[in-house]
């Protein structure tokens, strides 16, 4: 009843035995043995054991309210402007050991419960019941260091939400088929959740469908543990090639996993049912628990890092390379520099401006941080292509660790160095250039950031719909046309 | 001995007299009825008046240590957070009078003059009486409210200051001829001296060259008014066109004059020299004033103003338009709004980790504010460009305001009226629109916000060369790759 | 009854006298002295002077079946790839006059003509009288050098052509009011007659509307001299400045001036009328005449042209600044560059690819041209941006005519010159920057190309929808994926 | 003596048995067995083989002017336009066997050699019996119709030619060691030997190095077998991760292994040297043979077949995914379009505007293909970014074949299906649309393009100085200006 370490979460893992298929044959024996999911769940056995450190405590947890234990920081719902500091400064140091490589690090999804358990009371005005459910299960996840994913993007087919009439018998859409006095029969699949296997839970809620039916069969949120009877992971292609970290320094660490989840007949039961059927509650959950702003919060940080990460490797290559004198090669590197001052700014922005919400919780200002969520898609890909342009052909030609201590180790050894730099550590250099900018880990990674919010309409106008300044600038138009007159008078 | 009136602003500049050629023709008569001078001196008249507005005076001026009198806010050196803060509101009042389009609204050079002064006793060091000089003259800029402009940049032929003996004759590098008693005598020319006619005094330090010559004759500092013996000021193109505000709603209120201005001769007192002969000296004024941080504290201002400005025509535009609807229209306004949102950001973010220097001037952090100036020449035309794209055939389209007192309003009102909106708001919209964005005025603008902190190069490399957090980016990647082995171990 | 002088060219409108007003006021007297026209009209004159140059004629005519005489080349109707490219080496002829500056050159609205002529018969399904008509019409331009200009686009209360119902008394679309024994009466407006003023006739016809009805009264096509009873002509502000070709090298010469038409109960006569009411015929001459594409074989010539002037306009620029030694200075330029080889290629593609149409006219290949037009107007913003970023300073300060012959002239002389050339010669070379990157001409200028084909959904529908060749590479994917089975088998 | 067969080149790579090392291990055994390599020989058999098709015969060879027999068309030396014509329809078929995907593929270096021979009696001014050799060479290449690879960039550390002596003992730069009677001794290593593995023959020359050294053991051009003693080959990882053509579609096919091939004191015979010692040969043999222009030649109908490929591949994303009706969709595709329409236009430029060359070679117009050369670096990434943002995150979820012979099949059949398409048809497009844009196969493909024909400033160097049209464009500009006066008279 407290954080988790890391073996504990691993331990979680493997017992929990969800049903997963890859390549056509399902996942048997550990999930931590197995070679597309090790690296990852090291690395996030890093993260919880970081909770334990003791000199970190003060920043990585407070005393939960309901056991007195200690609990993780990024579960804290914030009412105070120092809150919110001390939780960045939380995420802020996991970031820095996935290097925001980590998507599903836990942080996220902590964020995610708290923000929607610091709203939960918007419930009680129809069925007061789902709101204490909600307030159990964000307890339940706190107090036991719950480690969840989500999903909410159905498959295209089931898009048309509003020509179901016309798909008939075609319609997939995830669905409520049936309420038993045990809870409620749902059937449907829902694309890319990442980590769902090496999580323990699964938070659901399709994306809002528009529409005010208060008894609609697509419209809910609940949580499930992840081995649930009826439940399957059908996993991508695995990215990981390799356990060596000096040949794939990124995906043997960090390859989050991406699945369809496919529910057949899952009898979800009561005490996880936050929303049934009433499709306004859904908008009202999202909005009015500033999910987007509070996991925005998180996302900023892991966004930093990752600039960081991409910073360095840009300043390692022009440093091996010797190509500082380069015009060119300055501009794209102060290009970065302009992304990360950007996100840093944003990050104190939002903190600075930052107001209570209705229920009292401290919320960041959302300008900055949808600010931000609109630039990252952009500028992410142009990262990776600057590392392509700057690293050329050392990231085609990218021997193995195996070649450096085979015969040829003399040759390589020769003809690789730089000037100021062995070969050995040249070549750990641009295959971690490569896996960033030109592998498929790199591939996935340039996909992920592109549409992590939506696509290019959903970001856009998220960003200018809820931009309310817009008004005021065209007011001051409006204004300066209309003094027109003053001005012409003589001098 | 207090702030200025705009009535003794315009006064002042009329009764200076300084020699002005204008499209061949000496300007004489009162400046500010000039057509070529009217409009600016008239809104520069208005900054001036609101310090006198009783409910601003509080933010808009301060008290004299030497007179007691209140003095512009914008000549405080700050020494806490609080007066930046205080600093940064009476600059965003007077950039939201002339919407950003003024690069010489007074506050940039009062603050350029504080920073010189804050770091005045670096001049001790050498020569003790030049700082004193530079004392007195804040002071008595400050207490007498003088209006200033400043030049530094030679003109091209002049440039190749370190081929001055190969050149011989032909070099015109401005420079010290001779040193006499009362001053020092110098000739040579600058260019683009923006408001150097409608100033009263102007600042003059060549941009450092390389070298440390104790006995240069290139490098110095001081201050003349501008009606001094041997300036003359010969003006580009006027771009102004008429005085209609419905016309030419920019050119007729912001048209700033740039000017070569030519020095034959000029004797300047020995109580306005600042620096004489010594290259490193110039270039430590620059360094340890944080001239550069400074200013850009104003500029941003400035540009955040100028922003909401082009973001209240678009939002007008698509008012007018009606062209919401379409993802396009979105993507472009959104653009914008990023832009405002970066700028608004950078400047919180430079206010919250601003920090003492050694002279106990408070300084804001210089990284975001580098990143903004670096910024800024990018997108400042893209947003004209934007103008242009949503504005389409209107901005070509453009009749004037005597065509809607002619026999022809009637058909305008028929057949340029929007469904909400009558011809000639629609023509004082779309006229805006073209001042802006395609017109001599807006070339230049476009042109002197691209070039404003010098050229790709030149900003580029003060970015890069300056952001030292690259420096622990690269180190976390070095870290990262000399940890691999420990992540090679067993689960 | 032959090709005009260009003096019966300013004749010919100096007497037509068409009702023309200009900031309020009527434009009375000749349109040849009045500022706003006489440059171009001087321009178009030496055009129309060009064709009598003996050595020029075999290439600038060819004799009129009619009459016999030499008319001019423009107006031929090819049959072989030989007549395409004659004609191309006369509209080459008169780009390098006017550097592509003249949008509406005669050439333009002679092979407009010429296609519709071409497609004469399509109208003689519905009404032999209208295709004899459009015959005679095109006789008479030809034989007469008429010079034409043509409007389509409608003010934008008027583009809802659809919602005209909802529009009721407010719609304002452009319309045949009744149909009486002389002709038909029309009353509306189109926006953007360029050069309507200094053209001796008008061919309207406006944007085909979706449907088919037959009896439309927005569905026609027709031509009308410019002085016509009932015809206004209502100018935009004009751009030039002054008649000084060294301070305004390009508007003093090429400035088009737009104009919105004004029909008010004009009587067209019926041997003017070439389509009435008919929808589907709108859309079909538009598309059997093969117009697009004839225009474009015109305009390519234009956009050639131009684009070589600006290429050379860098290139002295880079000369005069010395700066090719700058790797950022090359790359501007060889984008230039490439914008030029790609038109050349574009060009040549299109004639070799030539074919017949279904009424013996030889066609240049739509899809090369079609590109151009898809490219240019991306391009054409960025050449002139090119040049800012080349010219800087040198733009903004920017001295007169009459500065050079003051007493200033000694000091431009010393301090604007460069290394190897001259003051004035500089001044004359950044005025000429100036103007096509920076002033309201080039702004102008940059909208036209921008929008000279529609706006971006339009042109970039129209090439994707016409673009078959698209078909023939999805067939090779699907091919591709279809024949995977063979290439698994054994080695 | 006469063109392979498939079976012939699998063979005789086969029986070379060169020496390769992979991962640290040595090549065994066939290499057309091993993984790594089957895939892209068993193609490049396919393009053999079709040589012999006899309907394709007359197109695919022409008869040795030394045997009689048959022999690949792109060794033909062309003389006259047709004989261009007839080249190029013979590579269009290959490139549509391999669409665009094979750098290597054997019209590429059968290219070179054709060109370096129809220039080979500019070595006679010096060495008469190089210039033999070079003649035999070729021929021998031909009747046997030889595979062959080349290499030319040298290790970076290697790069700094003009400093070797202050590298001293580090200098690593390839270099003759001594002469003999039997040849040249040569130590070094190249970078990015292409299908160095998997051709017969290697043609070595180092980008010819500034100087004018008549005896620089740096400048030479030969060529060997590449199982010659003292010859090495170490590969970089392979991306080939299974011969499932569902899976993998491209790199199961097309995946050219690119190596480091190692010197090590090879003695290379004479009568297979070509240059020795000579640095300015070196630069005249790729200037004087045109080897730039007939490359590029053969490379923009790689580039054509590989563009059409994309764009059918982004018209199937486009069908199956039902998003035709949004602009921005149509944009994306029109860009790929605009450069289809372009390369092919340049194609037909450069015949069309084909001339002699001293030798008497028919040389296509080098303007059209440098610019493509120029242009496909730049637009060739963006197009698999197209392919990126259309699929979006189909392009993440992708099952693999074996999961479609699964249980899970059923659920995939499910909910992967398009309303129109199967899952499994969807999935075979989707891991298409991921190898081309975000696998490991794709991010050596975005770099091989990139950096195809050099960095940046290469390229933009060598179309900038080559263009000579920029200064006609220069002189239609100085003309312009000189003119002014006359325009200035009265009309």
């Amino acid at each position: 009843m407290s954080m988790k370490t890391g073996q504990q979460y691993i331990d979680g893992i493997n017992q929990a035995k969800p049903c997963v298929w890859l390549d056509g044959k399902p996942v048997k024996g550990k999930i931590s043995k197995h070679t597309a999911f090790r690296g990852v769940m090291k690395t996030q056995a890093a993260l919880y054991d970081l909770q334990h450190q003791e000199k970190l405590k003060p920043v990585m947890s407070y005393e939960s309210p309901d056991t007195g234990q200690p609990v993780g920081m990024s579960f804290l719902r914030p009412k105070t402007r120092e809150d919110l500091i001390t939780r960045r400064t939380m995420m802020e140091i996991w970031a820095n050991v996935h290097h925001g490589f980590l998507g599903r690090a836990p942080d996220y999804m902590n964020t995610a419960m708290m923000s929607f358990y610091s709203a939960a009371d918007v419930l009680n005005e129809h069925h007061p019941q789902f709101a204490e459910n909600l307030k159990q299960y964000y307890a339940y996840c706190r107090d036991h260091d719950i480690t969840l994913s989500h999903v909410f993007i159905q498959p295209q087919i089931s898009r048309y939400g509003d020509t179901l009439t016309f798909l008939g018998e075609e319609a997939v859409t995830t669905r409520i088929l049936e309420k038993t006095s045990e809870g409620i029969i749902v059937s449907g699949a829902f694309l890319l959740a990442t980590q769902g296997v090496t999580a323990d839970e699964l938070l659901v809620y399709p994306s809002p469908a528009p529409g005010t039916n208060e008894n609609s069969p697509y419209a809910f949120m609940f949580a499930v543990p992840n081995n649930l009877k009826g439940i399957s992971f059908i996993c991508r292609q695995s990215l990981v090639l390799g356990d060596s970290s000096f040949n794939f320094p990124l995906s043997s660490r960090y390859e989050e996993m991406d699945t369809l989840v496919v529910f057949d007949h899952v009898l979800v039961p009561w005490d996880r049912v936050f929303i049934c059927g009433d499709q306004i509650m859904v908008f009202r959950m999202f909005k009015d628990s500033h999910f987007h702003t509070h996991v925005n919060h998180q996302i900023i940080c892991k966004n930093i890092a990752k600039t960081e990460f991409v910073l360095g490797t840009i300043q390692y290559l022009i440093e091996v390379l010797e190509i500082e004198g380069h015009l060119h090669v300055l501009e794209k590197a102060a290009e970065v520099m302009l992304t990360l001052e950007s996100l840093k700014s944003f990050l104190i922005a939002s903190e600075v401006n930052a107001s209570l919400d209705q229920w009292g919780t401290m919320v960041p200002d959302p300008a900055p941080l949808t600010a931000a969520s609109n630039l990252f898609p952009k500028v992410f890909p142009r990262m990776l292509e600057i590392v392509q342009l700057l690293g050329v052909s050392g990231i085609i030609m990218i021997p193995s660790e195996n070649d450096y201590s085979s015969p040829v180790s003399a040759d390589l050894s020769k003809y690789l160095r730089g000037l100021g730099s062995a070969a050995k550590e040249n070549t750990a250099l641009f295959r971690l250039a490569w896996e960033l900018s030109a592998s498929s880990f790199g591939g996935r990674e340039a996909l992920y950031e592109r549409f992590f919010f939506g696509n290019t309409f959903t970001v856009t106008n998220r960003f200018y719909q809820s931009y309310g300044y817009k008004e005021i600038c065209l007011q001051k138009v409006k204004n300066f046309l209309n003094q027109r007159k003053k001005n012409t008078d003589e001098t």
